[in-house]
């Protein structure tokens, strides 16, 4: 998965990237391996929460449709609420807006043990308020620096951050469109209001590549997931997160050395209550 | 008062700096100046919030007995404490440990028209935490460069930050720790360990001096603050702070154009009630 990744020095051009790759695996048996992902990164984050040491921040941009939502549900569905966090951010508030742009994000990055998914992120400060101008040039670009310097405190004090944009076609983001249309229980997802976003593709797909040229760091790196076919951006995402979880050897915390005693008196105690 | 800041190339030796001196003025000068500052203080915080733009971090860092309650009292006691609030940063809890150590500082910083005064700082990360080896120090070592760049993150984004080290010698402290224990009204500030962490003298000057050296930006300097003479310490950081506001130029809000308008409408009302 690592052909996803993107160097530290890479300038980045969409148009040499694919939607729709799918590798070298049918759908059947991408989707059979993905279970088998969903199943090791329970038990991974399991022995992460026991363990008490390590934090993983995940990061999901993508336009409109790329499949924010459905990664969070397919690649994390099977793993325990408690220690798994979902940050969502929105419009800011105008409270939010008095600070700085990571004053709202700051407070939700995982603690010891923690996984949290950052369901868009600090990056739309260079992504929406780029396109729209919602500050002036001399103001954003100044934030690409901030941002690594900010992943890098969490990096250096203990967090693991991985990064994923979820890359769509525009042909694919109107089918998508069109499918919340006419499937009356995704209608709720459809806002007349993207299509309007939809109009500023050629801005995006450029503040896109400043993120992923300037923000791709040793310590936060980005991967680029072809996310034309969801099962294979799942597979990808899920790929990613648990080959860095492993080669994290998390322990569980070591074993009491008078277990045995406790065991005993658990015993003595089990049938004094039958008694 | 520049004379009391730390340019950003400066190596500071504190053995260079006074603790006892006190300008050109006496005592009895030196507080009727201070009364004027401290009303000039609150004219300029009002403007400020009114204003509701500019934002203004002011740190405090001292070793025990400098005097930063003592300072927070006479230089801001006549502002409003709406829209001027202290952040007090103590020994942290579990919870704040499984995080970045700046994660409980962020939340802390100004809004728009606000002043927050530090009372201590993510600077105890390089202070308490260096000198009694509670992280390891290639850990302790990076966090000069994240202080930097977080401070430079809320510069850009429009927050005036300014630091003071109050210095006093270690006589001084002395004498002011039997102060505490003399007068008995003052003795709950005494803690017979505050005597254990004065053992730790030099080392806490060596841990000061990198950070003085290190960060002092030009986006938030340092000012060393001879302290020995509570009304000095007062006078110069209030003076640092009053010139600092001035400089930014605050206006109120626009008048509304249609204000006489509403002059009338208020005298209509003021009339039928009183009928």
């Amino acid at each position: 998965m690592e052909r996803y990744r993107i160097l530290p020095d890479m300038t980045v051009d969409l148009d040499h990237f694919e939607t729709r790759y799918e590798g070298e695996m049918d759908k059947k048996d991408g989707k059979k391996l993905l279970k088998e992902h969903n199943k090791t990164l329970r038990d991974l984050q399991e022995v992460m929460f026991a363990e008490h040491k390590q934090k993983l921040m995940v990061v999901l941009q993508g336009i409109d449709t790329a499949g924010k939502d459905g990664t969070i549900e397919h690649v994390f569905g099977d793993v325990n609420p408690q220690g798994t966090k979902v940050a969502n951010f929105k419009v800011p508030t105008p409270r939010e807006l008095d600070h700085d742009y990571l004053w709202r994000v700051h407070p939700h990055t995982p603690g010891s043990g923690e996984i949290v998914i950052f369901n868009r992120s600090h990056y739309e400060d260079v992504l929406v308020v780029r396109v729209h101008e919602l500050v002036p040039k001399p103001v954003w670009e100044k934030r690409y620096d901030h941002i690594n310097a900010f992943e890098k405190l969490l990096a250096d004090e203990g967090t693991t951050i991985l990064k994923f944009f979820l890359y769509i076609s525009k042909n694919e983001q109107a089918e998508r469109f069109l499918a919340r249309i006419e499937e009356p229980h995704k209608r709720w997802k459809f806002n007349p209001g993207d299509l309007e976003e939809r109009s500023h593709w050629g801005k995006y797909q450029h503040a896109y590549e400043a993120m992923l040229s300037k923000t791709s760091t040793p310590w936060a790196p980005w991967y680029i997931v072809p996310s034309d076919r969801k099962w294979y951006r799942n597979l990808v995402v899920a790929s990613v997160i648990v080959e860095k979880l492993q080669s994290l050897d998390m322990q569980p915390p070591e074993e009491l050395p008078d277990i045995d005693s406790y065991r005993k008196q658990l015993i003595e105690m089990i049938g004094k209550a039958a008694e």
